[in-house]
């Protein structure tokens, strides 16, 4: 996930905010963190399995756009190294598994189009001068837990591995040196929440909400903005990273085109800690204002828009792009609602106790449970809506 | 500084040595672990100057070894990125103060040497195409504090940073793909301490020692046999991944030849360990057994061991080997014992608590001042050997 400009605005005359008064105090605009690190109940090393289970049921798309669109003698006979990139990898374990996946299949596309030039070449592929090898990157934001990463690499890896720290919004490697991208429920993430919703005197102005859903359109087109600028800076960078004929596969959170985002479960949780927070502002617990100053950063968009989006760019050539629903690995069975909660807090909970306290972490996401649990049967009849993207480019 | 094998010895029917019972509890053999990770008192990134000066030292041979044998042109005419590599790097802050200074040179190199073969080329230099994009790799131990160093890059760094985790005693990068290495205070660290100093049939047997300093020879020479080992070995794994002209640079200890350890700095200090550690033994503190089994993987080359290392290796061709004084920089002033003492214990503390218990190290490091601070005068008369080596070596 991206980090944002936390742009303090100036004009604090009590930063420390020793006067409690939130409605004079500097706000930051709220940018993206990375996943809780270690290996703790609440960390995302341990709640990341519904990324996974999401991401695996594009598992198969991708490997097929591998086997029938990736040209890896082309690729190989630039360079004997072949690279690949995780963008948003976060601590593992789901990064390490769809990169072997990735690389796996790679192997395989090489070796059938070596034997297919030369018939002898399934025994030559045993001589070391025609296997490539592979160098695999692992991106996330610098204040990433890498550490945590690292004493989990797989131990029987076929790969040389770096750690890359750096918000993928930015240059993060040299000039076409990039053979393959995966980044995989991190492109939602935008680079920092739009300034204007903090602006009491704008239409934009999001009172009392965390995030645009539920919003008045303004919000959401505020929010729709930063998350095209932000696609756009990507897929410039990307464009230059990427040698020609390179692959970039990317998962990420969309929405049908049209839809409120309140009518996805993602958006009834957002609803949900939004009340819950005004529930504690009541009571006294946190400041009303703080919620008004929060918005987290992510942004759902429709294949459409992110269609227009990647052929306005106008360097890759999309390959596949396509929604579908991200829970149709529970095959029916209801969603776990206390669980899917821990998976968010893993994703997010930086970000909150950054702005809200970490002392109220705990009191936060037990309402959320609770208010989540009394419309569990509204979040299991919208559970099947095709709320995942999957986009599969190739750089021209 | 390098990982070693942690092998267990089997056996031991009580791994968790609920019986008190040391004679008879499986011994580790001591492999080398990371520096003091975080910036708190004991860290290496605050507890590292002495080493920073040290290496300084020899910053200026590096840069003149630079602009006179690296051919910048012919590196860059095989790919526009180059790349460094600093094994060894710790958590900063000194990785990226040498990187930065080995960077320019060989900017100056490049724009100098393209200069005389175009006379025009100072202004063509501002054209993109013609400057090369760096990319430097971090390398250490897995175990490393790298969320430390990745957030402690420089904001203004002029190349493309990845943190590479493992022990450089094995391949750590593709084929062919690294231009420069460069690796300071490291190298002594060989990758376990032989096993036969725990024999106590062996006339190898380190009895009472922490360290081959005032040992018998066979101790000396299963440490020096250890080190050739391992010195082959990353000699064969660089060969692999540097191309054909990259330079290597290489800063360790080292010792005159023929001279015993007990007479430079360090070998007192690690006799002031081995008492120390010997009278808490006599005080019930810890088991004289746990002192017999910890041997400190650390050994220091003379230059014409080294040289006869790389002579036999035969991949690299010597450009530059030399001896100097470390301590050069103190201008003649004394050594600051409990600052030495602080800067050992940033670098060692890991592998002595894993053995003897955090909870031991206050003292232990406690104890090692004042006796190093009762022979400040025999520590200073010693101070100016030339126990540091520099190596320069160009693949052949």
């Amino acid at each position: 996930m991206a980090e944002g400009d936390r742009t303090m605005l100036s004009g604090s005359a009590d930063p420390m905010n020793l006067n409690g008064d939130h409605e004079n105090r500097a706000k930051p605009v709220t940018g993206s963190l990375p996943m809780n690190g270690g290996n703790d109940t609440y960390s995302y090393s341990k709640n990341s399995s519904y990324q996974k289970e999401s991401a695996d049921l594009e598992k198969g798309k991708i490997i097929e756009e591998i086997e029938q669109k990736l040209d890896m003698k082309k690729l190989s006979s630039f360079s004997n190294t072949i690279c690949l990139a995780d963008l948003g990898c976060s601590t593992g374990p789901n990064t390490f598994m769809i990169i072997q996946d990735i690389l796996e299949a790679m192997q395989r596309k090489h070796r059938s189009q070596l034997s297919q030039s030369c018939p002898k070449a399934d025994q030559q592929y045993s001589d070391d001068h025609q296997i490539p090898e592979f160098q695999v990157f692992f991106n996330d934001l610098e204040a990433n837990d890498f550490n945590t990463l690292f004493t989990s690499l797989p131990q029987d890896r076929k790969y040389f591995a770096a750690g890359v720290p750096g918000s993928f919004h930015h240059r993060l490697f040299p000039k076409s040196s990039i053979h393959f991208v995966h980044t995989s429920s991190s492109l939602h993430w935008i680079s920092k929440s739009p300034e204007v919703l903090q602006n009491k005197d704008s239409p934009a102005w999001n009172k009392g909400r965390i995030h645009y859903t539920s919003a008045p359109d303004k919000v959401v087109d505020a929010y729709a903005s930063q998350f095209a600028e932000d696609m756009k800076n990507f897929l410039n960078v990307r464009a230059k990273e990427l040698v020609h004929g390179g692959m970039m596969v990317m998962i990420l959170s969309g929405i049908p085109k049209g839809m409120p985002y309140s009518e996805i479960p993602a958006g009834m949780l957002y609803n949900c800690i939004s009340s819950s927070l005004m529930d504690m502002a009541k009571e006294g617990i946190i400041e009303e204002s703080e919620v008004d100053s929060f918005n987290l950063p992510y942004y759902a968009a429709s294949l459409e828009e992110m269609e227009e989006i990647v052929k306005k760019n106008g360097y890759f050539k999309i390959e596949k792009m396509e929604s579908s629903n991200p829970a149709a690995w529970l095959k029916g069975r209801p969603v776990d609602i206390p669980t899917l909660v821990k998976h968010v807090r893993a994703a997010v909970e930086g970000m909150f106790a950054k702005h809200f306290g970490i002392e109220v972490m705990d009191e936060m996401f037990g309402r959320v449970t609770d208010k989540l649990l009394d419309i569990s049967d509204l979040v299991n009849s919208q559970r099947d809506e095709k709320s995942q993207l999957l986009a599969v480019l190739k750089r021209k």
